[in-house]
């Protein structure tokens, strides 16, 4: 029954699901509608189009073709986004650069991506002297004669989906920075990444009325798909190039921004800068570390309203998503509480769980924890050329994220720690977060990290990487009494360094580097 | 590049599409809001998925298993959506009845659908007597005794998704009942369904807030597949089983409704009723007819926002969409003539086009005619056991809708006519739809079909038949003048016959009937 001929599949009722077929549909419905605004432009949907054609008719003419990889070095410019489009409709993988690495880490991934060109812009050519594939640079303005400009001159005809074949095709390729080791390739696919876009459309309820910030670069996982996300809802991409809170700010008010995302750091300086309040409401979805009270309470009242995701580069970005609401009953410190969680799965993750060693699900007790794994149709392909890595990620047929969580008995799932960063003082397991949480609650606190430093006794101790707020005169003292008030003897830091932290190019603080300074401290 | 193994699917990052993984994240994510209101119960979310969870229990035991079609005639109630979920879980197909069928046409299509077993209700039974499949009769009202009650005892436990192993599996067996010829049955899939449910909640954005009153019969396309979005999104559903102005406005006031759907006639009725006025407003997809400007203004005025739907039962419901939005400048006429278009492509419509005869897209002029064709991932999978209809549906590798319409320059799509319902006098075709336009513009005139009355000399004439609103004294001379106002003088039907209209189980009007009045009335 149902094994009928005539039922199987065909062109009329299969298409692969690509994001193409998104910017398709947006620029029939919606392409008198703003699509990016770049400084003082604003190019519609119909001319945004335009772009890609141009980008796609170019790329095709330096020889790039279905398979290869195209590097870009972007910031968040309208060819950046342009790029999301213009790569795979010629079936080929885009690998967006962090534009804050350094050269020999480029060079790597340049070499293992096997790129067949590079495209910059003036302030990241530096960082590409010396890499084996062609590099050619954007202009620095529309018309303005210097680099690649494609705005414009002509644009041919471009049939999107001609050259994806099948939804399984590799649509981008992002190296993790990582904290450790080399860079790996994450392989995203044409369904993954159409999927999470519309999950993401649907999670944080963009329309054709959305105006997004693009506080979050694009170079980090597409941008979480929001690059394809608000393109599918016909919303207004804003640039922004320098993430710094006077453009955000000033962003956010000339184009009625309704979203944005970051990480918290983000949030912080917007918070320390705390002047001037925006003329609208914006939505911020925050990840990488959990939103503090401190910050929900101050941004709220700066008229930004706070939702949690969490996820990784394995994921397309968001695996889960906590929005409490505005109405959630209780104090600042109750709804931060409660958003400091990463909440339930987002609508594209199908299968999330936490498991114990042994691989099953712990209790949703609230109290026992196990690693978080997912299962679902936004989890990457693979490492590229990484079998072995590709396997260990896949262990038992979840993906493993190593982040260590408990469930609560709603569903809500809350990381513990990553796994790597659990300090063990005397063979008790203390969570860095738990601390930091507690250490950021302190008003004179920018940015807390806590990491493990040997320790002969104990094995190890807790010690605390502290930024001071502006101005702050507070001491090491002052912040171990606070710590006394709030912490568990065991927990306390036994140590607090104050002093900027080290940071990834996106924007991670570098625990590892924290872990051997603690370490040569201790020796010294 | 990129095909090294270990990039191939897994059952880490791919899973089959199927709305049963919404049901389960909904559960997780949303268990503790109200799923379904009946009467004066209501179930969330949790309690609704020990409904679902004994169904397939109780379905399992009449020996229900992968393949098998299960059939139901039910109004809509808390089982009849549960069927939806409870049925394809164990890889069975959904085959829902039109309650208001005939006891031949039951016949035919149990017989030709295999179904395994009816569900009915006390109220749909006496239509199912002799039929040859085990016809089971659920109870009444919970726990009153009647037939089988699957709001009580224990919930077995249920894997949702274990016997989903493609999504391609179909998921539900629509038997369209078009105008002319034998029932066709449709074959809908697990992956069309999903994605259509994700792309109604975008269009018509559905929430966890969203508070679905069920005008349109579940039945009908497994309810334009709300069954399956209105859950994804976590919002409620309200049952309604009788089609009347009076509960339909007392459970929109009770249940604070924010969204319905329903073909134009059912908004006729409320307008005519046209006493009390919601207490929210309500948004309104209406498809099946054009809404007319008095139904627009009308309507607005009473709290109800409209946008405008097209599709086919072999589109699963919605394949276009038009919601011009409260805020379009223009006169309440300006605004309903730009509603009366069928609009852009739906979110999951990944390709529509007007073709002429020889497949070629017509020009974007609002001139040029053509007929509607649909390729996306949410066109049927072919019609049950009939290869032929399906080849002849799918000719040129399009699904082809039968409609005529054209492109406006805007790229929005009007339909212009049905193709078989197109009226040709003396050479020149004359689109019913026009005429019927018109008349529904006249204060007195409830409902009106236009078709074609066989004529010696123009080959057809337009003749109308038409429902007066209640108490109207019009007669055929005013209606006649009010045209000569505003149609072209070969347009003006050439008789009006006042009486109710004959409608199909659905609520179309059966023109081949009037055709065949028409006909005989010529010829007496």
């Amino acid at each position: 029954m149902f094994d009928e001929q005539h039922l199987m599949a065909r062109s009329a009722n299969f298409r692969p699901l690509t994001p193409l077929d998104l910017l398709e549909r947006t620029v029939e419905v919606h392409g008198a509608r703003p699509a990016v605004a770049w400084h003082d432009r604003t190019w519609d949907y119909t001319e945004f189009r335009e772009i890609v054609a141009r980008m796609a008719h170019w790329l095709k003419a330096q020889g790039v073709g279905r398979g290869d990889v195209v590097s870009v070095m972007l910031t968040n410019r309208p060819e950046m986004l342009a790029a999301h489009f213009a790569v795979p409709a010629l079936g080929a993988v885009l690998n967006a650069l962090n534009t804050r690495l350094a050269g020999q880490e480029i060079a790597y991934i340049l070499d293992h991506a096997g790129s067949k060109l590079v495209l910059c812009e003036t302030r990241t050519a530096p960082a590409l002297e010396g890499v084996a594939p062609p590099v050619t640079t954007l202009c620095d303005r529309p018309g303005d004669g210097t680099g690649l400009d494609l705005f414009e001159g002509e644009a041919p005809a471009l049939d999107w989906t001609a050259n994806v074949t099948s939804e399984a095709q590799p649509i981008s390729l992002n190296y993790t920075s990582g904290t450790t080791g080399r860079p790996k390739g994450v392989v995203c696919t044409h369904r993954g990444a159409y999927l999470n876009a519309i999950g993401n459309l649907t999670a944080l309820g963009f329309t054709s009325e959305t105006s997004y910030l693009w506080t979050l670069p694009m170079f980090h996982c597409n941008g979480w798909c929001h690059t394809w996300g608000v393109t599918a809802a016909g919303g207004l991409h804003v640039c922004l190039e320098q993430v710094d809170p006077a453009p955000i700010l000033e962003l956010i008010n000339r184009h009625k921004v309704t979203h944005m995302c970051c990480a918290p750091v983000v949030l912080y300086m917007i918070l320390d800068h705390g002047e001037s309040v925006p003329s609208c409401r914006v939505k911020v979805m925050t990840g990488g570390a959990a939103p503090t009270p401190t910050l929900l309470a101050g941004m709220e009242k700066q008229g930004f309203d706070l939702v949690h995701g969490y996820g990784l580069t394995e994921s397309y970005g968001p695996a889960t998503f906590n929005d409490p609401g505005a109405d959630t009953p209780g104090t600042v410190e109750e709804r931060a509480a409660l958003l400091a969680r990463q909440g339930f799965r987002h609508y594209t993750t199908a299968g999330i769980a936490v498991v114990d060693e042994a691989g099953q699900e712990v209790p949703w007790d609230g109290q026992s924890e196990g690693e978080i794994v997912l299962r679902s149709n936004t989890v990457m392909a693979g490492y590229y050329r990484d079998p072995e890595a590709t396997e260990a990620a896949f262990a038992g047929g979840f993906l493993h994220t190593g982040d260590v969580a408990v469930r609560h008995p709603d569903g809500q799932i809350e990381i513990r720690d990553r796994a790597k960063d659990v300090v063990i003082s005397g063979g008790e397991n203390i969570s860095s977060i738990e601390v930091e949480t507690v250490l950021h609650r302190h008003p004179d606190v920018l940015l807390a990290a806590v990491v493990a430093a040997p320790h002969e006794k104990w094995g190890e101790t807790p010690w605390a990487f502290v930024e001071r707020r502006r101005g702050s005169a507070m001491t090491e003292a002052d912040l171990d009494r606070f710590c006394q008030q709030h912490l568990s003897g065991f927990k306390r830091p036994r140590r607090f360094v104050f002093g900027e932290l080290p940071k990834t190019a996106t924007g991670k603080i570098q625990k590892f580097l924290l872990r051997e300074t603690a370490k040569q401290m201790v020796t010294q």
